[in-house]
């Protein structure tokens, strides 16, 4: 049980030194902790930058054991690993801290749980949007999807465009998101995104790993 | 938007002087805000001496509304409001403390987040488990179900006996609860619980506020 802690420096991080872009996010259903444990090792070692815990359906005790689990894997690779929306799971087990949408808590509400050096990421879809979450206390801001999404086929498609306006409008580092692919990685190439979240690209992969590693191969080209 | 601020001094108002023993659990599906907002403030003109906010499946930020706006009856009646599991939601709105049962968080992970003065509620089975929650910070305890429960009806009994243990076992004040009726409450008299939990009672009432207020009346009547 780790217990509250940490949420301190790094936010300096954050300034991007993270090894690679490749932002991995957890399927929102595994079956069981182990089975969680395993697929994230296997991204941890294709290189992947940040990691994201996400869950549905599962209860608090489970979320916080999963996130236990996964922050022993994370800490010693010195990768950091955000929470998606429950912000009491990220300060029970002090994790680096939290990514929210439109439906999870406010930004500001969300800062000021987390303390000022957590990570802490946001939805956006427009610039209005992004320069409220900037106000409001941000560290990056993720926009998306950026193409059409499996996991989110209804949600209306921000493109390249609209990430790059929100690009002109805000200083803080943007995490594309939404059926990126290998194949499709490239058409970002001006875009510079700081992060490239990935889902069903790694998730629904026949070999995860590989889907991890030839995505953190992708982007190192392209922008390295 | 309330933000994070008191959970400061209720613990003293839990040694209960609470002004009715009757503990009132929302239901845990209402279809918007407004239908809880006016099912809660009727259970408060009732009398009840307490409030749970419980939620399943929605979203955080309709959590927080929902326990926003319950928060704006509570505080003026001088009604402790509590969060069923969710302790972001309850430091979100600066609820007055939170309830964890077996599947939530840990109490010792609950109390560290929800800093000393909150009001703590942990369910506990046993003589056993009512010493460790004890222990890591609980403020009262959830004993039952103490009758088979319409909303849980295949959880196993704890029954007025096992209640009684635990009230031999520890010194904190107990909430007994799991299908409590105005016919069944004279059943308890001896046990003298300090609070008494309703869900079906009132929630499955046809007319909920009476309900409560007869409740109420019963505990008056039983224990002064």
């Amino acid at each position: 049980m780790a217990g509250i802690c940490l949420l301190d420096s790094l936010e300096e991080a954050m300034a991007l030194e993270v090894r690679s872009r490749i932002y991995y996010l957890t399927p929102a259903e595994t079956p069981d902790t182990r089975t969680l444990v395993a697929l994230v090792r296997r991204v941890l070692t294709a290189g992947v930058g940040m990691v994201q815990y996400r869950a549905k359906g599962l209860s608090t005790r489970r979320m916080v054991q999963d996130a236990e689990a996964l922050l022993a894997l994370t800490r010693p690779a010195r990768v950091p690993l955000l929470i998606n929306d429950r912000l009491d799971v990220a300060l029970a087990v002090g994790a680096d801290g939290a990514h929210v949408g439109a439906e999870d808590l406010p930004v500001p509400l969300a800062r000021r749980l987390l303390g000022p050096y957590a990570l802490l990421g946001a939805t956006v879809k427009t610039p209005g949007e992004a320069r409220q979450a900037e106000r409001d206390g941000a560290s990056y801001l993720g926009c998306g999807p950026l193409f059409p999404s499996p996991t989110k086929p209804e949600a209306p498609v921000v493109g390249p465009e609209g990430v790059a306006a929100i690009q002109r409008t805000v200083s803080l580092p943007i995490c594309v998101i939404g059926g990126l692919t290998r194949e499709n990685l490239p058409e970002l190439r001006d875009l510079r995104p700081e992060l490239v979240a990935v889902v069903s690209a790694v998730n629904d992969a026949p070999d995860p790993g590989r889907a991890a590693a030839e995505l953190v191969a992708a982007a190192r080209e392209l922008w390295g």
